[in-house]
C-alpha cells in the first residue's frame, strides 16, 4: 500500500512527541469552548443559550472577575510607565489624589531600572532583588541574600527554568503531588523525564502523608527511576489545603534523607484561610537549628508570584524563586538558562517590588492599601464558605472545609447512568459532568482528572473568585437537575 | 580509588547536559564583567579604572542607554495601569497634555483585556491580535487573518516555542545563519537538536548564499540530519545586513523544494537604512501569485517584537508570530504548549498594539509620534555611520556599509602576538580583545565567536545605539594602543 507524500513539514506525526504528551487541563477544551460561548455573547448572540454571561472559575485570573487592583501599586504602575507624570507632582497630589509614598517610590523603581522599557539584569533588577530578601527575612525571621533571588515571568516561568536543569534524561523523576496543578507534570512531560505521583490525602484536609511519598519514592526506584527532586503546593492547588508544621517538617526530613530537591510553590502564601503560613524556607532555617550540621545540603527552591494573593496581578507576569543551598556550578547553569530569554517584564519586576514592600503603618498610602487588602481577603474567604455552604446542599458532593489557596476541589459521586452516558460520548465522567455545568450554567470549572485523582474518585477545581453568590447557587441547581437526569 | 559521596541532589556532572551545552555569549562572562564594573562605579569605588562609565553596547538595550520611550505608547500605557485616571479627563486634557486619541486608546484596551492585571487568552487578547493581522495586511498588501497571529513574550519566547514543537529527536536539524543571534543555536542544543550552520557572505553585505544553504543541507542531510526548518534573520543580527529580494525568494524557493519550516525573524523591520525591508510573507505570497500551485505548502513564521526599531520598548516583552501554512494539528499543540505557561505580559500586548497601530496622520498624537520616531530612526543612521566611519581609521578593521538593525558586525585582523597572548590567557582571540576593549573603555561588545564565524576570522559586534560620538573616539583610541602594544 503506498502512502501520499505528506504535504508539509510539520504534521501532527513527525512534531516533538514530548510536547504532544504534555496536558494542560486548566486551558483545554472546557476552557475553549467557554471562550466561544463568550465571544458569542458578546456579540449579541446566543439567545439559545440558557444563560447571559461566562463565569470563568477554571482559572485564578482575579482581576477578569472584578478583582480591583491594589490602588497604590497601579498608582506606582502609571508613574513607571509615564515618567513625565513626575514633573506635575503638583497636580498628581492636588487633583488626582496621589499621594507623596507613591511618588517616592516611582522615583526609587525609575533610579534602579532607568526604564520599564529597558532589559533587566538576566535575575532581575538588584535593588528589587534586595526588597525580595528583606521581605523574605521579615516573614520569615533569618537572612536572605539578594544574590539568591531570581525574579521570573510568574512563578511557572521559574518552574520551568528549575526543571529543566533538574530533567537530565528520561530515567529523572519529580515527586509530584496528586492532585497537582497541571504546570508540573505538563513541564515534565515536555522535558520527557518522569512524574513520580505521591498522592494527598483528601480525609486529612489533603494533608501531605509522608508514608505514602516513602512508597512511591520506592517505587520509582525500584522501576529505575533517578528521582531527584520533589515538588509539593503549600498552599494546596487544586486543592486549597494548607499544610501542617509537621507535614512540612516531614518533606524536609525525607529530603534530606533521599537527597532530593525541594520545590516548594508558595504562590499562595498569604491566602491561608486556617492556621498561618510556614514557608518551607522557615521550617528548613528552624530545622537546621534542631539540628546542626544534619539538613546542611538540603537544596531549596522556593517559588512566589504577584498573580494570586490579594494582589492578583497576573497579566502583569511577575514572580521570583529564592534558591538555598544548590551548588555554585548549577546555579551558573541557571543563569545562563535564564539569560537566552533576556529578563522577566520589567513592569512584572516591579509589581513584584511594590507587592513585597507595600505602604508602612505611618505611611500616607497605608490606609488605603490596608483597607483593600483586607476587603479582598475577606471577600475571598467569604466567598470561600459560601461555596463549601453550597456544597453541602448537593447530593454525592463532599468538599474539605477551605482552608487557603483559591480552590475548592470537592469530590463528586456520579450515578452510573451518568458514567455510562460519559463513556458514550467519549468523555472521562468528571470531564462529563464539567461540560454539561457549563453547557447549562456558563459556569466554567476544571475535572478533576485534569489534576490526577485516586483511581476510582472525582473531582472538579472551581475558583471561588467570582463575586455575588447567584452563580453559586446556578451550580446547586444544575447538580440537581443532573442527578434527576442520571439518577436511578 | 572510592569517590566521596555527593553532598546535594544536583551538581555540574548530573545536571541537563543540554542546558549545560548551550551558549549565550551576549549576557556571557563579558557582560557580567562589565555589569560588575558598572556596580563598582555606581558606589563611587572603581577610581583606578581608566573610565568613569559603561557602555551596555553588548545588546539592543536602547532606552538604556538613553532612547526615550515614544510619548503616546506610554501615555496609554500609563492609563492602562491606573484606570482611575479615566475618571479625570479634564485634568488629563487640561493639565498633563494627554490628547483624545491616548485617552480614546487606553478605553478602546481597556474594554478588551479589562485589566492588564488579568490573564488573557494565550494566544493573546483578540482585538490586539486583531490589530496586528491589520498592520500587516497594510505592511504586505495580503490579507493576514487574527486566527495566525500568537502574541509572545518578546521574540525570544515565540523562536522557543516553534523550536519545541519542531525539534522532534536529537537528529532534527534547523538551518541557522552564521554569524547568527545566539537564541537559535542556545534553544537547539537545550533541545537536544542539531544547528546546520550556513554562512552569510560578508563579500557581498551579509547576503544569504544559496550554494552554500544548499551544501550545508546537503551535508547534513548526508550526516543523518532530518533537516525541518530553516531560521533567516532578516534585517541581520549580528550582521546588520537588510536581505534582497532575490534571496528572500531563493530561500523560500529552497524551502518549497526541501520541505521546510521558514523560520522568519524579522524582528528588526523598521531598522533599515538601504533599500527597503521585505517580509518574508509578502515576498512568499508574491511567489504564489507568480507560479499558482507550486508554492501553496510552504510553513512560515514570522515574528516581530516592540524590543527594537523606533519602539524600544524590550524591557516590556512584547512580541508576536504569525504562522501561515501550518497543519491544524500542528497549530493545536504550539497552542497547547504556549497554555502551559498562560499567556504572555498583558501590557505587552498592549505595547504591541500601540506600535502596529500608532496615531495616524490628522490624529491629534500623531504630530509628536512623527517627531519622535523620525528622530530616533535619523539619530541611529547617523550613529551607525559615525561608528562606521571610525572603523574605518583602524588599522586592521573592515566593516560593511550599515544597512539594517542595530549592529556592526566588523572583521578584525590580530597581530601573530594578541593571537599567542590570547591563547596563554586561554581565551579566543576576538575574545580576549573585547575584554582588553572593556578594561581599557567601559566599553562592552561581544566578540564574534559568540555568534559563529567563518574559521579564521574574528569579529566583534557592537551595537550603535550609545548617545554621542566621544565613545566611538575611545574604541579608535584602544585600538592603536593594542595595536601598538600587539604589533611587531
Amino acid at each position: 500500500m503506498s502512502t501520499s507524500e505528506p504535504r508539509r513539514a510539520l504534521n501532527f506525526d513527525n512534531i516533538n512527541p514530548h510536547v504532544k504528551a504534555a496536558q494542560y487541563a486548566v486551558r483545554g477544551e472546557l476552557a475553549v469552548r467557554s471562550e466561544e460561548y463568550r465571544a458569542k455573547l458578546a456579540k449579541g448572540e446566543g439567545k439559545e443559550l440558557p444563560f447571559d454571561k461566562i463565569i470563568a472559575a477554571n482559572i485564578g485570573n482575579p482581576q477578569q472577575l472584578d478583582q480591583k487592583p491594589i490602588t497604590f501599586f497601579r498608582q506606582v504602575a502609571s508613574l513607571l510607565e509615564n515618567p513625565l507624570l513626575l514633573e506635575h507632582e503638583d497636580v498628581l497630589v492636588n487633583s488626582l489624589g496621589y499621594k507623596s509614598d507613591v511618588i517616592a517610590r516611582a522615583q526609587k523603581l525609575l533610579k534602579e531600572v532607568k526604564s520599564v522599557g529597558a532589559y533587566s539584569q538576566s535575575q532581575g533588577a538588584p535593588a528589587i532583588r534586595e526588597s525580595v530578601a528583606a521581605f523574605i527575612e521579615r516573614r520569615d525571621g533569618y537572612p536572605a541574600s539578594p544574590a539568591d533571588v531570581y525574579l521570573s515571568n510568574g512563578a511557572s516561568s521559574g518552574v520551568n527554568t528549575l526543571l529543566h536543569v533538574i530533567c537530565a534524561k528520561p530515567e529523572t523523576g519529580v515527586l509530584v503531588p496528586i492532585p497537582q496543578y497541571p504546570l508540573y507534570t505538563a513541564t515534565l512531560a515536555v522535558l520527557n523525564a518522569r512524574c513520580v505521583p505521591y498522592y494527598l490525602e483528601e480525609s486529612r484536609a489533603w494533608g501531605t502523608d509522608l508514608k505514602g511519598i516513602r512508597d512511591s519514592y520506592d517505587q520509582a526506584i525500584a522501576a529505575g527511576t533517578d528521582v531527584k527532586a520533589i515538588a509539593v503546593i503549600n498552599p494546596g492547588n487544586p486543592t486549597g489545603a494548607s499544610l501542617a508544621a509537621a507535614d512540612i517538617k516531614a518533606v524536609l526530613q525525607f529530603a534530606a534523607e533521599k537527597k532530593l530537591v525541594v520545590l516548594a510553590d508558595e504562590v499562595y502564601q498569604t491566602n491561608v484561610f486556617i492556621g498561618e503560613f510556614i514557608s518551607f524556607k522557615k521550617a528548613l532555617r528552624d530545622l537546621q537549628k534542631e539540628a546542626p550540621g544534619t539538613y546542611d545540603d538540603i537544596e531549596l527552591a522556593s517559588l512566589h508570584s504577584v498573580s494570586k494573593g490579594m494582589v492578583g496581578e497576573c497579566g502583569h507576569r511577575g514572580g521570583y524563586f529564592e534558591l538555598i543551598g544548590f551548588d555554585p556550578q548549577v546555579v551558573a547553569e541557571i543563569y545562563k538558562f535564564i539569560s537566552i530569554q533576556l529578563c522577566p517584564p520589567v513592569l512584572g519586576q516591579c509589581i513584584v517590588e511594590v507587592m513585597v514592600n507595600p505602604p508602612k503603618e505611618g505611611e500616607p498610602s497605608y490606609e488605603l492599601y490596608r483597607k483593600e487588602y483586607d476587603g479582598i481577603f475577606n471577600g475571598l474567604k467569604e466567598r470561600a464558605y459560601a461555596l463549601f455552604d453550597a456544597f453541602k446542599q448537593m447530593e454525592g458532593v463532599e468538599c474539605q472545609t477551605p482552608a487557603g489557596s483559591m480552590y475548592l476541589f470537592p469530590t463528586i459521586t456520579l450515578p452510573p447512568k451518568a458514567i455510562a452516558q460519559a463513556e458514550k460520548e467519549g468523555r472521562k465522567p468528571d470531564e462529563f459532568y464539567c461540560f454539561r455545568m457549563l453547557d447549562a450554567t456558563g459556569i466554567c470549572v476544571v475535572a478533576g482528572s485534569g489534576f490526577g485523582q485516586k483511581e476510582g474518585t472525582l473531582h472538579f477545581r472551581t475558583t471561588f473568585l467570582a463575586p455575588g453568590t447567584e452563580w453559586t447557587g446556578r451550580i446547586v441547581q444544575f447538580h440537581r437537575e443532573f442527578m434527576e437526569e442520571f439518577g436511578e
